[in-house]
């Protein structure tokens, strides 16, 4: 498996940054979390002026054999409807890329159908769906480690292309169960507070989710490394999420991390390797219960709380437009000296 | 002064909107805000195919006699300055209606200041600024009356050239004191509740704020009508937008509402005519802090919460890409049935 090396941010431009951000004709610190963001980009491009370049948004689907215990409202065939959908242009993730010129990009990471040839869907697969993570290991840390280097190339190919913005979704029935499972034995926090409804399960069907994974924790164990977790509890859309966000970072790319999924796989990614936190924007907290919590576990301040619950990159999609306004107007604003405009308690600059 | 007719939504088509989100390849509620968005916007327009036509921001600006008391960290000649900032594209609100391809439009409402002519700005001028509430109204009846008739005709205007969208800044030195006050006295809440940093007071200057305004109402009082309180502590931007706000809910435009100040005129204008609730979306909630609690008191709740507090329209604009992605999925989303997707608890529908 490849290891990651990713460089920490460069502060050596940070003053510059934070100077040409106070003097734009604004009061300090108006522009709030959009402030944040343009520093953090200037600060992972190393530069004053920053841009976002050939934006994308890969989506990972794969399907869970953990789908077979009862876990979702859906069945296991929508992972491939839904992915038919995305190849034809119908689905949420479509319509906000579209709108947000936003390259989006599918990846069939390990779902349970075979894809005819010809269609535009990136081959990952590892293999037809995970196990069931009750009754065995989700996948085998061979097929964890293929996982992460499938990840790395599909997004290196992107960099190639000019891309150094870009954004993660997913699709798998059942993997907010592998979702709330690696959050709970990686952030420490009890099972139940890491199940949420998922797709739209009642509330007897979420106690019977927790029951199940409760049971499955029980019978597999906290396992003693990271891949280890990886493999047991989660998915092949997760991995290759996690070994796709370390890749971006290491290019010094801009990572938009989405809802509890795709945090669940930047989440592994950062005990693997910390120093992805540094690139990450925090595009949207989903209504999915778990997700708070885990975002508090990371440090996150995500920009958006529209109580969605959707995944498929939904939310880096949304928010891909704020990020842009964060960087337009870093380079577009007029400073308070180019404008004549009196700075605070000064007398008039320019009368 | 003008009367304004403004039509309750009409509801026969809300089932068929329901209809038409519940069914998009999606669970059920997934998109959370934008769906209550897409419902809103179909209603506000009576279709279930709402179109978002010739977006329009409009800046007004005005001076406040207030300002000659102490009350907000910058001199008031920064209102002309800003307003030529508008005039030469610098300022934020510039940036982000280029890149959210906005019109924007920039009114002199009664700025202490002579533009000459030729101007990009829209000539609206009740007066040289407002009187200082602490020693008089800050205008007459009759003038916050013409205020309320300008902000009509400037948005019908704008309505006539195919708009049917709009959202409205404002640009005024001591503006939030104004602001604050409307909000004391319209939502009855202690004006200590109601007064924050405006442009960037330190605790020591809020104290002062307090002082004065407290000052202000005992010897003003609290008028018995809406117009007299908006005549004694409002300003001139704040009253055209109020007259523009209602002009606009009776075109049946969605009138996006920005922070603390345009809501305060919002505030006025609805309790001049409730029925402009429904046509609103509330964009950002500010950071200044008496916000939340007057958008609490409206029953309004805000998409976004970048902790940004510069007013111009901002919140408007950079929230603008998630109400068109919230039309967008209602239009262009592909249903379950056509997208030969299972719907929840349904087996394959197209297997």
């Amino acid at each position: 498996m490849k290891t990651f090396n990713i460089e920490p941010l460069s502060k050596n431009i940070e003053e510059g940054l934070k100077h040409k951000i106070g003097f734009k004709t604004k009061p300090l610190g108006a522009l709030g979390q959009l402030e944040k963001i343009a520093l953090q980009i200037g600060l992972v491009q190393n530069t004053l002026s920053p841009e976002l370049k050939n934006p994308h948004i890969v989506v990972f689907a794969g399907d869970h054999g953990i789908t077979n215990e009862g876990v979702s409202a859906y069945p296991q065939e929508v992972t491939f409807q839904m992915v038919m959908n995305f190849i034809n242009g119908g689905a949420a993730i479509n319509v906000f890329c579209k709108q947000n010129k936003i390259n989006l990009k599918v990846v069939d990471a390990g779902v349970n159908y075979i894809f005819p040839h010809g269609l535009n869907v990136v081959d990952s697969k590892i293999g037809m769906g995970t196990k069931s993570f009750l009754q065995e290991p989700a996948m085998t840390i061979k097929e964890a480690q293929k996982c992460i280097d499938r990840g790395s190339v599909i997004v290196n190919e992107i960099y190639k292309s000019g891309c150094n913005v870009i954004g993660f979704g997913e699709m798998g029935i059942g993997n907010t169960s592998s979702a709330s499972v690696l959050m709970s034995l990686l952030c420490n926090i009890p099972i139940d507070n890491c199940v949420g409804k998922g797709t739209g399960l009642d509330s007897e069907g979420i106690n019977k989710k927790i029951e199940i994974l409760s049971l499955a924790i029980k019978k597999q164990g906290n396992p003693d490394t990271i891949l280890k977790t990886l493999a047991t509890y989660g998915g092949f859309e997760i991995a290759q999420i996690c070994g796709a966000m370390l890749q971006a970072a290491e290019n010094k790319m801009t990572i938009l991390v989405d809802g509890f999924i795709a945090t669940s796989a930047f989440l592994v990614a950062s005990k693997i390797n910390s120093g992805i936190l540094d690139y990450a924007i925090f595009c949207h907290q989903s209504n999915e219960k778990g997700h708070a919590l885990m975002l508090g576990h990371l440090g996150a301040d995500p920009l958006m709380k529209l109580d969605m619950r959707l995944g498929e990159g939904t939310g880096c999609a949304i928010a891909y437009p704020v990020i842009q306004s964060a960087v337009a107007f870093l380079n577009e604003m007029a400073s308070f000296e180019r404008a004549g405009v009196s700075n605070k308690e000064e007398v008039s600059v320019n009368a």
